[in-house]
């Protein structure tokens, strides 16, 4: 089944859902946003953020749609992962971001996708505190604000001097990637970092170029990958190759400005 | 005259007056945003942006303080120093944070200050999309949102390693700046990228500890003295002394964190 064979009921049906799920995490996170959101430490080592706000957020979604979708599957940062039965699953992370969210910057997101068998079909990155939804659906992609609805659309951009790119920390590549990455910034006219999802959104909306990441999770991107892909650009890996699982990543608006970031990436490819 | 010389009249008739440029900047610049913004690079070498959005904010607010206090100083980022004859200065920068604001991400803001004989009296940063005023005023600091207002106070920190701190770019630093700043990031719990003027607004609100930067300049860093130190925190230079003027800055919370910050920076200090 490709995305194509979502029907234009089910597409709209979907994507109302989704709409609905990100509204009841909006309930549930907002209150912890810049007050007491019990931070916890998830990792052995280093410093993993997870807040109430996380896993409140998580439960919520997940009761609603064993609710409303028994046979689809779910996968999400803080809970086991419920096996479909029907080949779609809702694949979450409630607060992507968490560090962003902790230190009261308001670019942090709540992802929301529902794949077929592994494949993203309907993405949505909806940001509470800005009231902006993005999303991204068989055919196109929006953004939604107080102010009204808008498609979404890449910009064009020959040549990688000419783009913006972003990365969320560059402390989070291995040394190979982190020198791949240092080659696709210098060449590049402006690096911006910090932003999570919220940078993937900016390339769907014409404002960056591209997204170099690794070491990222399923719930991650696949939110994400409508919203690129409904905007006319493209989510791959380091190698040029579809990619839905995380791991390396690049968000991208013009394929040129993808092709020549890759020839830098590749010796770091996985 | 120091600021307690500011009589509680003129305090509130310069607050009024700098949330009236407020106003004035949001209408010139928020059309530009995410929109068409005649970007132009201002660097004979590399890429220093401004817009037509920076350039029209700064030429409205220096009529609007023409008209109304034509004995005021005013300093710009955009335009020549107009001389004060009494004392009293404005110090404008319309877009803190242009590279932001070219990529479409909300974390710019409008900086202005009054400063009287280059000490920074009231202080607004203001972030219109967002609908955020962050002022400081002797004997306090606020934050006026689209929910209402409340007051901003820094937060306790003991010790570096549980602090989060911020830097906007660290290509930013001289290699001995980014050693220093390295040494205080590696001992810190969290850093952020990439915020400009909000960062040390979130150091107001109690969300983050500390910012740390260098190369500013005193439209950077003059409207942000108030509010830090309204809301209990502090504004210093890498050898802990007050600093309006720019260059190298930490925007602390709590003292403890920036006095061990200190100890990393001080080889670097200027």
């Amino acid at each position: 089944m490709s995305s194509a064979m979502l029907s234009q009921a089910q597409t709209e049906e979907f994507l109302a859902f989704a709409g609905s799920l990100a509204e009841t995490a909006r309930g549930v996170i907002l209150p912890y946003f810049r007050a007491d959101h019990g931070l916890e430490n998830k990792a052995a080592r280093g410093f993993d953020p997870v807040t109430l706000a996380d896993r409140a957020a998580e439960e919520a979604l997940r009761a609603r749609i064993e609710e409303t979708y028994p046979e689809h599957g779910i996968i999400g940062e803080e809970y086991a992962e419920k096996p479909s039965r029907s080949g779609f699953s809702w694949v979450l992370d409630p607060i992507d971001g968490t560090r962003a969210f902790i230190s009261g910057l308001p670019l942090w997101g709540v992802l929301i996708a529902l794949s077929y068998e592994g494949k993203p079909l309907i993405g949505i990155m909806d940001q509470p505190y800005l009231g902006e939804r993005f999303r991204g659906f068989p055919g196109g992609a929006d953004l939604h604000t107080r102010d009204g609805v808008r498609p979404l659309k890449v910009r064009a951009c020959e040549k990688l001097t000419d783009a913006s790119i972003s990365t969320t920390d560059v402390k989070l590549f291995t040394p190979a990637e982190a020198a791949g990455f240092e080659q696709v910034r210098a060449a590049a006219k402006l690096a911006r970092y910090g932003c999570d999802c919220y940078a993937y959104c900016m390339v769907a909306l014409g404002t960056l170029d591209a997204v170099i990441e690794s070491g990222l999770k399923a719930w991650d991107i696949q939110a994400l990958v409508p919203i690129l892909e409904g905007a006319g650009g493209s989510v791959t890996d380091w190698r040029g190759r579809p990619s839905y699982d995380g791991g390396q990543v690049i968000a991208s608006g013009d394929p040129r400005v993808r092709d020549e970031a890759l020839v830098a990436l590749r010796r770091a490819a996985a």
